[in-house]
């Protein structure tokens, strides 16, 4: 991958003020493909203390989107469209892994999917799975 | 509406650490109908200052969550199943305010949906539609 | 609305030869909604007898398909990038009604919804959502 | 797979007269995995002559829904609950396949997707993407 568009996805996700509040970090960046990993803190958590709906679909949206980032010209970025996520299990553990993938590049609109896992005391159970569709625009 | 049920929701909601992070409070309770309003704090932007799709999400995910349990009986709580956002502007302004509804109330899934707007100068724009499944469960 | 869009809507219809073989009828025309109703054919069915969900999804999609083209340029045709359904109860009587609708027209993106009806002994019943983006194309 | 399991899937589509109709054949029974196939008939078609969106998704539908059932006993039913589909390409060739595969299978709800490929000179092009619920129910 072009350096310069690595250094610009990890730019882009610093100025997301939400993904520090969350503790999040990017810990992988491939050509269609981007990882993103957050804690379960103390302030991200839903009633029964799971981690929040909201932080794993957040880290889920945000791979999917710099996964499609990934794959665009230095001159445009991305835009979530429409996101669907299924939550397939609570998210318990310590930490979320979200991976972005890029399922059909286009000029358009680019179609992308993310998976989330929590992992907690070595393992990793698939907690969701998200469907959606980004837009470049000018940056 | 039963004020133990008004009671249980807003009991829910604080023990969501989450929507304290995020400055999320519920400014409406009927019965299908919820509303939680969100300032758009310098913790909760994405890169280009507005406030992120994952706040978006979590107060209409949120919204839509509370009117499912406003129709269930009270040792019933409440999951998301999966939730579809389409998002129609950014999230430009002071405060968001999601209103959930249910759609279609039922024994196995509760049908809901919400609406996200943003204001900002006393004007209101819808910023997203979500739409999607809840599942009771015994608390 | 410009009858123009309104013959050019009649046309693209005829030509759908799915809609022929649903049965399917166009039956009102507005700008921003259109209506379009289906039999419940013998040969659209699922294994209970009811109406099938591909039946119910066609016309939901074409009638939200429909109700974009509604308020775009005659130079423009419109295709479906993604729709989510949520059925509400089985497709039962003697036929359907979907009423599409523009909630958010764009130069990029349409964003639209869909309602459908199933009709049996006089009485009308929800039996489907869809929320959804249409992609405006040259035609 | 239980040789019980594999008669009802093919009971369960040949009494489905949807399936007849758009000429829908099962090619394949998996745990877990299901692949449906159909023609692109002359009555099965959009405004530009490309398979129908009706068609796409009531095949993907129908795969994901059979995936679901294949790993349900055989007192058990499956209904849709909701399904969201991209569309990746127009439906162009002669024939489509459709490959339903269970995500998480659970006692109340069973999370699926499904992948749809046109057919066309021997090459296949991945058209459409779904991803829903099904929810298991006595038969």
């Amino acid at each position: 991958m072009d350096p310069q568009a690595i250094v610009r996805i990890h730019d882009s996700f610093a100025s997301q003020t939400m993904m520090q509040t969350l503790g999040a970090e990017v810990i992988h960046i491939g050509s269609g493909e981007v990882r993103i990993s957050a804690p379960i803190l103390p302030g991200t958590r839903q009633q029964q203390g799971f981690g929040h709906a909201g932080l794993t679909f957040s880290i889920g949206d945000s791979a999917a989107g710099y996964a499609a980032l990934s794959v665009l010209p230095l001159e445009q970025d991305v835009l979530t469209a429409e996101i669907k996520i299924n939550l397939l299990a609570p998210a318990r553990g310590d930490r979320l892994v979200a991976t972005g993938r890029v399922i059909k590049p286009g000029r358009r609109l680019i179609v992308v999917s993310a998976e989330v896992h929590a992992e907690a005391d070595g393992a990793s159970t698939l907690i969701a799975l998200l469907q959606g569709t980004m837009v470049p625009v000018p940056t």
